[in-house]
């Protein structure tokens, strides 16, 4: 079956999705995201990724968009495509202008999904972990809010797969572990799993807060607080979280071993556990 | 006439004109612009503005574009929609992907054009000057180069207005006056022309070098150096490059007048002489 998109309420081939040149998405970034994803034929958190979704919109004070006219297209398209282990990104622009920085009000918000097979073998990195290696952040100064501003992940996603690595991790000017490309990032130090506290430099990550709860449902000790790359580098274990991701051992940082480069044993335990809840839809 | 716009090699209305969903212009901001006036028909600048697109595309590790595939699209759009003050958009995203952060290596670029009349009477704000504000800068820090990264600027440019000002202008976390969201900003301090030196954190500015240029011409003081926010707001005049503002007086700045609140006399020289340089075509 030909790969499947939404556009403002319509199914069609994605071949045949498109958007006018003039999409304040296109010609200034102006849109937020979300990805979904299904596990066992079941959307899996689709209600903290449309909590998300809204505070996105209303952070950057787009037009209405109707909660209810979202989830109906995720899940029109959802059932459409029959497809077990989906992915769903929803881009929400918020609108198309004759191009001019300052956005009019009269703009109606363009609603784009494209739906994708996830359905695969698990990779060996689940089990063998991943090397990343750091930059410097320099993205914009709001990665709370999930938009298309994503020029900087893109290009140090890809450095970090022309240097044989997994992805890269940004670092703030004062030596903060922020977060990865597209993932939230972990450590354990001193047997606590910590990780950076939300605030306007890291994505409130739904597989973040998902793992917080697995902290608290296991007893293990943990925290949202500030580390520095320093105590990545020596740290017990490390992991990114994201929604595409799950739980993904970290096992080298800048070609520091962490936890003896192999993946750690409450990193194990939180991918136990997140595969049950997976597995219970959440 | 219908609004024209160029796409891909054909030039067609511009409410045909439109791209794929997975455009990584428009899942990424993955693209760069440029926007080129013409003063009596004549284009302005036109090999600076293409040489600045190239720096722009072998920055990002863009795949080749041809300049010349790139000047005679110009050529053809300007032609054909015979206007005589004319601004030119020109977006080159990196081409059509199914979403993935990392770039693959053998996609096309797509490129877009569209074109307005920008003809009209001088505003009244040449002679008399604007109000801006200021924000602490928290844009990505590649502003050097002109990509679609533009959300900051845009939510900026709506909140000056939103106040009845003009534009907004971007500090540094140390106090340095950086630019405006769409314009290069100059003040004239202790009798000296001064603007930002050309770093990762400031357009460089096509007009902007035409001002530096008449400075020299007309043997005014100058230089690039950084000045801080208390500075411009004691400066002698400040005002703001752009190739669509040319050169506009700033007369006041987060509520402090600049010059006794009127434009200043070396803002007026340099009007003057930027006029005769586009009446005589650059």
């Amino acid at each position: 079956m030909a790969k499947l998109a939404y556009l403002n309420g319509e199914i069609l081939p994605v071949e045949k999705a498109s958007v006018p040149v003039e999409d304040r998405g296109y010609q200034f970034g102006d849109a937020v995201y979300e990805f979904i994803q299904s596990f066992n034929g079941r959307l899996f958190c689709l209600e903290p990724h449309l909590d998300r979704l809204e505070r996105s919109l209303a952070e950057l004070d787009f037009p209405p968009v109707s909660r209810k006219t979202v989830r109906q297209g995720i899940e029109a398209l959802f059932d459409r495509a029959k497809i077990k282990q989906a992915g769903i990104y929803i881009q929400i622009s918020r609108g198309v202008q004759p191009r001019e920085h300052a956005y009019a009000d009269n703009l109606t918000p363009q609603i784009v999904m494209t739906i994708a097979d996830l359905e695969g073998e698990i990779p060996a990195e689940y089990q063998k972990g991943i090397a990343v290696r750091t930059t410097q952040d320099y993205r914009w100064g709001r990665c709370d809010i999930k938009t298309v501003q994503l020029l900087p992940a893109a290009l140090e996603k890809r450095r970090a797969m022309e240097e044989g690595l997994a992805d890269t991790i940004f670092i703030s000017p004062e030596g903060m572990v922020r977060e990865a490309t597209a993932a939230n990032a972990f450590a354990v130090i001193d047997g606590r799993v910590l990780t950076h506290p939300l605030d306007e430099h890291i994505l409130p990550g739904i597989t973040r807060s998902v793992v917080l709860a697995l902290c608290r449902e296991l007893d293990l000790p943990h925290g949202e607080k500030y580390f520095t790359l320093e105590e990545l580098y020596g740290a017990d274990e490390a992991f990114l979280t994201a929604t595409v991701l799950g739980i993904l051992p970290v096992i080298r940082v800048d070609g520091h071993p962490i936890a003896g480069g192999v993946k750690g044993s409450k990193t194990h335990s939180l991918q136990e556990a997140f595969k049950q809840k997976v597995e219970q839809g959440g």
